[in-house]
């Protein structure tokens, strides 16, 4: 890449280094939020309208719950609790769609709505409410149909011990 | 630093620009193994002969409980099965020393030992197991005493709920 790059292989080589010593895989927060027997779900506008559950990548300033209570902020407009941390899955190790080239750890956390009403952010076009037997398409990167289903067996079992693989 | 160096600034912002898209917290894992009230801990070489619970970075291409029996087989010599995620720990919100710049998630396993003879490994100077209200000088940076204990109420309340920050 130095040579290609006409760099100083050893800039090069000392940027790598810096990633080198502590390079893990990066982490995901997905909340799992539960109403009458029905899942929060937002309409992704990056993947053809299908739906998720809000989450995103962990913030780097931010504690697993915060950054899952932020990011159903910004994609739900809602204000939730976390009350479990109920897995903490490998992408690699489930079925998501396109595999990654990196590596991935998913914490599922599921959250108490505490206030505000259901209203899209800008990376969402709709929020909404599904039956967990009557799911709407996903969006398979992010989230399966499965997974949905063990955040409800959890909210409904809370002793569940968490998930992980 | 492209000025500094003398490299092509184009080519050190793709290097940077590679990683920013998706910068998420580190991820340390680390387990927890009693036997007769006591902790299995390993003597680090690189922190003044202080003692901490095996573990280390997570490794981008293991799952969290793959990572931590491969550190405990490194670190301690043992073979061991994760039974329970205990806890997943913000290092910044945990008075460890020194804080880092970076941000780390802190994932801690209670795990049984399954098979081989406590036997320190190239990182580790020995290997033994301590009472855990009689715990040697803890290598702080990597774990706390109070942290230890949590995975002792764990281990011994298999009910509890997995931790979170």
């Amino acid at each position: 890449m130095a040579a290609a790059g006409g760099a100083d292989p050893d800039v090069v080589r000392g940027l790598f280094a810096q990633q080198t010593g502590y390079a893990t895989p990066k982490v995901d927060v997905r909340a799992a939020i539960f109403q009458d027997n029905k899942v929060l779900l937002v309409q992704e506008r990056s993947d053809a309208g299908r739906w998720t559950l809000p989450g995103g990548w962990a913030d780097v300033n931010r504690s697993p719950s915060e950054c899952v209570v932020a990011e159903v902020r910004e994609e739900a407009g809602l204000e939730v609790r976390p009350l479990k941390l109920a897995a903490v899955y490998d992408r690699g190790r489930h079925p998501h769609v396109p595999p990654y080239a990196f590596h991935i750890y998913k914490m599922f956390f599921v959250c108490e709505a505490l206030d505000g009403l259901p209203s899209p952010g800008i990376e969402t076009a709709d929020v909404a409410f599904f039956a967990v037997d009557k799911l709407p398409e996903l969006s398979v990167s992010r989230v399966l149909g499965y997974q949905i289903e063990r955040m409800f067996a959890h909210a409904n079992s809370p002793a569940l011990p968490s998930e992980f693989d």
